[in-house]
């Protein structure tokens, strides 16, 4: 080989790993960092929607597992002869009506994109994820991949997901997708065919999906059947991050392969709780991490959920200061009707939590957990944020005795958040002891969960 | 005439007066007193059910007065060409659609009136009003004069007032009925045949609803194009005092023709604060009167309404105590989905009210007007009810400075409802003086409107 | 009294006998003859057309007795509990669909009254009798007495009994009505109120019917069930033959009572070949008499009738040869399909009758039975229609050897109609033999049913 | 290389030969004869059923052209914006209504196959030919490459081709499919994405629909947009001529390409007598050949077609004779209704041609056109078709004069077919002449068109 020619080679395999710095392993995928935007963004909105929206259903007064009320996986109920689904199927829709018939009945026909988009804003929520296609492989967008099983060609005949993505953004908002690894019913969704799905249809579908909308996160999920390597999951991870349109700004989750939760990917993820790992995420998580529920027990709506299903404002309020206490995120999930409408008591909720976060929004964006809490001191109902060095301390319940905040020194000051009443705090002992100020029900700044900002406590 | 049987005739027509004590007149009828377990009830529940809960259609951005806003009006206002509605019905359901179309519709196939109870029960309410037939003439019993129009014949197949009749008794409380004494589209409905309207059906169906179901309230409506003379309402009324069922404790309205409204039945009405009579409902009314209004804007359940639709819970509390306040009662409307759920925003907004009366029931339940407080020194946010010489003190917002109550002697005691902690207060002036004491976020007996209760301080 | 004032008096009485010429009672009113025009026009189209021709179901393949086989009884099949009905019904409709569900799909929207009219009168019908209302009570037009269950108010939202007689009128035919005095699902239909029945629903409800569309048939049915005295039937017609507007022209069939069949009224009835009355109407019927049936087996259309249920063409020229050789009409049914469309094979059925009485119309049309024919001498396949002193000797087989027509004398002229080929009959021995012609199949003119024209040969 | 090894490999190369003894080119390919069986079958059923047996809809007032007459082009014409088609659509299923929606109503709920295949008999096919995939791409049967977009997964939710194919076998008929090369939308069917389409998608669901069903008879179809090189068509071919299940038997057309009609494939196709080549298909057309039509304007299902539209009776035996006596075959097609029943027009038209048949199929079924006949003297009305040595002289009107048959040698017997009458018939001038004999209406053996046969007359 000729110097120059040798050289030259040289700095092109230099530039193109420069390009493409992240290699189609885990070993190499681990080491890309969340973004920013979303480790600070705290709170998203999930939304379920599809022709599961039709006849919105999971038994809610049955206790038979969390997964039953789960309205989403009718479809699978149905397959599997739950006798609760297959018996409401029955009555209500007749012996000889396929899930499939619901499509044309998911019609979509009141959704207006800004108005979601708006509503989501206001609920203070900084970024969105959307269902472009859930385990039934219904798309909301359309597909070329999934030729007339998508909303564009049967039912709502609109790019659901297309216009939602507009208007996520005119907000000002991020927008993600959530997106099924697994069909329930496709029939090359099996194991003797499942290369063939992986390279024809599922990775393709994947990398049209971003191509056309350019999403934010991508929330991958149904991916317990395979492993990572069998799915291919790392190909394509390096494909999002060397070469996607999205690669600097993309978040991924951690549902890649049958082993991959809470371990590789991008950040980790629970759901009601649920951690799919042994590890668990709990107190003090390292890595980022995010919780999905719904308002109420259900992520697809579910018309027989009722407020004895749905959280209050007070425990969603509570939820977001668990989560982000822990250092992790809370995606909270919004199941529209299928005409495109927003039940009543989901925005009631949204609003709710918006008002509460416009008074302590500041103990939540931008946050992270304070790790080096002394654990010993712990004290019900208390948890607290971090943000540079100033600590943030959430009471739950409005404080009836002095609140000891062990571990810190000496505030800049001390202030009630929303609240204009000065807040008195003794140091010593090695940490802070605050009186809870006289406050009345005329004074309040919130109506639940009262944080204390303490500013420049922390090393 | 012999001695022996003028007595005995003279009995006879004497003891037929004490059965039958109402003549067919206003004079007469007037007379008879509001029965006391309505007067006490104080809150009630109204519910507007029918084929216009399909379509759950009104217009809400636009301004263009009130009565746009009402659900159950789409039929006429189809009739009326109103475009906001003829666009909206051929947009959705084609252009041979006819409002009866909606009816098979008209399904409630999950309504389960023991639910409906057990919701309006918790909620406080201590009697229920369903719309048996709105101004569509659509009649939510089997009745014999409108065959083929009517929930047993077509769509639900079910005797919905019957089954929520027996569920409401069976919770404790009272069952009432709204009647139309117009429909829209009746042949018989009009001018000419007005007097035939009367005799043969207007007045029959009203008994038989009576006879079958023993409504302890008939609210009638739809009285404006004629006056009580042609509806015969008086006699109708006759009927009802003196040998109905229901006789003794039946309730009624005041709306029995063009005239009577605010003038003659039984209890006055207003909705949404209107009053259909120059005299006006206001401070210190002294005869009965109830205010009905829905949750929202609408009566029937209308899809499109959203948070900024409907009153908030403080709102609806707020409203309560005002109509209480002034004597009068508060129905309070729900409107179900066609399918028979009641959506979940006005379940929650029932619970709240039903949570706050928890507490403060005793300030409304059984109590009277405190008609002779002197108006001069009204304060704003403080409103009072009374119960035999106790007084209730009602403040919407807690009272940042101490409360100047006029007028009264110096108390038994003075507690604040709901909560342990005591409450000073002090007799001179003329009056009482309370002071506020020292509630906290955490020991707020209630999240709306506080009520001090002075005992033993009314002449 | 003065003689002037009497024979004044006198003369009033006599006008008002001549304008009222017909009292209430059978005697007098059965003195009405039969109009001529219904007399000669012997062959018309019966129309069986309601919400029953949505489901368009009666059980064919079983053998269960006649009755099944009508489509327009599904509502009584499924109150009485028919399993055949109720398990259909079921399983294609589900538990909860009531029979007026199916008013809204009964939705004629590609009903073309034109193109019918032009379709009876291409069959050579002469008059057209459509079901006004039948047993279910849902009305073709928009009566006042049955609001909202009529074609008006639900479903089609259109006159169809309108449209159908102006489109039929200016197809140059007679238009009437059936019109069914019970209902199976009226309130007002049983013994208690059967009074009120009859006053203030079932008169009143036909003289809308007369007066608003002046039907010149009025097929009456359902009268099993109470006398005529009840039904007051003889007050009713005699308005109708003295004062209404088709007093002159209207004919009426013998269903006025559950005594009245073969009895009283107009023209006798029978349907598929079934005669209500031990006396018969047979050979040689005096009294003017009228058969009605199906193309197939059903009146109302009955989607799973196949041609082993439709009559074939042949069958059905020689099924209106044997009525009118016996002196009656054929009124021929059809079952048009909910959305206004008539069966293609209805249609072809029509065309091929319209096309024989192309060429034989001229002895259907105007013409009497031969009352006075020797009955010793019937043979096969041979009848006989008489029009003046002209006999039409119809052969519903091609005569295979000459053809004996007793006890007439010699003819002008021998023919057959249709042909112009010399026909060869010989007279003596109390009658005309005739030779049958050689005809090919590329001569004949027609292809069921031959006739031969005998001119002046009766006396 | 050893000499026993070389012939070793020489004799495996020719087994193999053998066994695959067709290339893929259409040198090869097109040496393959048409199995016999097909050539002698003369007459079968084409099925057209899909989603746009729903809707039933073209125009056939207006005249534009045949294309608009074909129902099955609904969603093109749609697609198109084809104004008569769009505003239909409109008007009858509202703006949002998209062509995938039909698919839930394509229900074919009262599909009973046995009685189709038992009529198909009746009507003396031979075979039967089932759209499996139109070019709406909706399949009737589970093809795993149309996921969602097939009977089993929406709508019916049954293998409607699996149960003809078992129903038309147990019948003794031959069963066939329709496939269509094209599809309108889907994504793959784009010049960018050919090749993928042909090898991923069309012969992979080609090889399993042969595969699951062995069909006898492989109609392809919409093959005009690219050449049979880019769709493969040889090696699908040689596939089925060499490997697949039916490689002895099967028939396929000559519809592989756009270049390959009348030139390529198996038997040559017209439509509605429009062949597609300037070759034409016309007298004594020497390779096989096939005509296919409806019974009526259209493929499939049209509702709006009366007896204005559908061939007659006598039409349909004609059109079997003229393709017959040219050597063609006759797929008439049958447009059942979306819930599966078969429109009784058709059923009539199907078992008048079986009556036909019945009497004269041996001057049908295995005949062959009489090559050879003397062109010079063609007498209208007159066709022929040859068996071995024996001629059918096939009279579509009776002749009213003698009959010549030229070309011919004095005959066995001459006879009438279904007739016991004599026939005369005088040799000579170089050929025979033929008597019509005395037939009248009691002794015709069938309606239409009548059959002489003449044994022995050909060398």
């Amino acid at each position: 080989m000729k110097p120059l020619f040798a050289s030259l080679l040289a700095f092109l395999i230099v530039a193109e790993l420069a390009a493409q710095p992240y290699q189609a392993n885990w070993e190499s995928l681990d080491q890309r960092e969340v973004p920013q935007w979303w480790r600070d963004a705290k709170f998203g909105i999930f939304i379920h929607w599809g022709p599961y929206s039709v006849p919105a259903y999971a038994p809610v007064d049955e206790v038979e597992g969390i997964y039953e009320k789960y309205a989403e996986h009718y479809e699978n109920r149905l397959k599997g002869g739950n006798k609760l689904f297959t018996d409401y199927h029955r009555a209500t829709y007749g012996e000889h009506f396929t899930y499939s018939d619901f499509a044309p009945m998911f019609n979509a026909e009141h959704f207006d994109a800004a108005k979601w988009a708006d509503l989501f804003k206001r609920a203070g929520a900084r970024y969105v994820v959307l269902t472009s296609k859930h385990h039934d492989g219904f798309c909301l967008w359309p597909s070329r991949y999934s030729p007339k099983w998508n909303s564009m060609e049967i039912g709502a005949n609109r790019d659901l997901a297309g216009e939602l993505t507009q208007a996520v953004r005119d907000a000002g908002l991020h927008m993600g997708f959530y997106y099924s690894l697994l069909e329930w019913s496709h029939p090359l969704y099996k194991k003797e065919t499942i290369e063939q799905w992986v390279d024809t249809y599922m990775i393709p579908q994947m990398k049209e999906l971003v191509n056309a909308y350019r999403p934010e996160v991508l929330f991958s999920d149904g991916e317990w059947d395979y492993t990572s390597e069998t799915l291919k999951s790392a190909d394509f991870l390096a494909w999002l991050y060397n070469e996607s349109p999205v690669k600097e700004t993309v978040v991924v989750n951690d549902r890649w392969g049958k082993e991959t939760r809470s371990k590789h990917g991008g950040y980790y993820t629970t759901e009601y709780d649920l951690v799919h790992n042994d590890k668990g995420i709990g107190d003090k998580a390292t890595h980022p991490w995010e919780e999905s529920r719904g308002i109420g027990t259900s992520y697809g709506y579910n018309q027989f959920e009722t407020t004895a299903h749905y959280f209050s404002s007070k425990q969603l309020v509570d939820l977001l200061i668990d989560k982000v206490s822990n250092g992790g995120n809370l995606l909270l999930n919004v199941g529209p009707r299928a005409n495109g409408l927003i039940p009543v008591i989901m925005e009631q909720r949204l609003l709710d939590i918006g008002r509460w976060l416009q008074v302590n929004g500041e103990a939540i964006y931008g946050t992270r957990a304070w790790l080096e809490r002394p654990a010993a001191e712990a004290q019900p109902d208390v948890y607290y944020t971090r943000k540079g060095n100033d600590l943030y301390v959430i009471c739950k319940q409005w404080p009836t005795a002095p609140l000891r905040v062990p571990g810190v020194k000496r505030p800049l000051s001390v202030s009630l958040l929303g609240s204009p009443v000065a807040v008195k705090a003794k140091a010593g002992g090695g940490g802070l002891t605050i009186t809870p100020p006289a406050v009345t029900p005329a004074t309040m700044p919130c109506e639940h969960a009262w944080v204390f900002k303490l500013e420049a406590v922390l090393e």
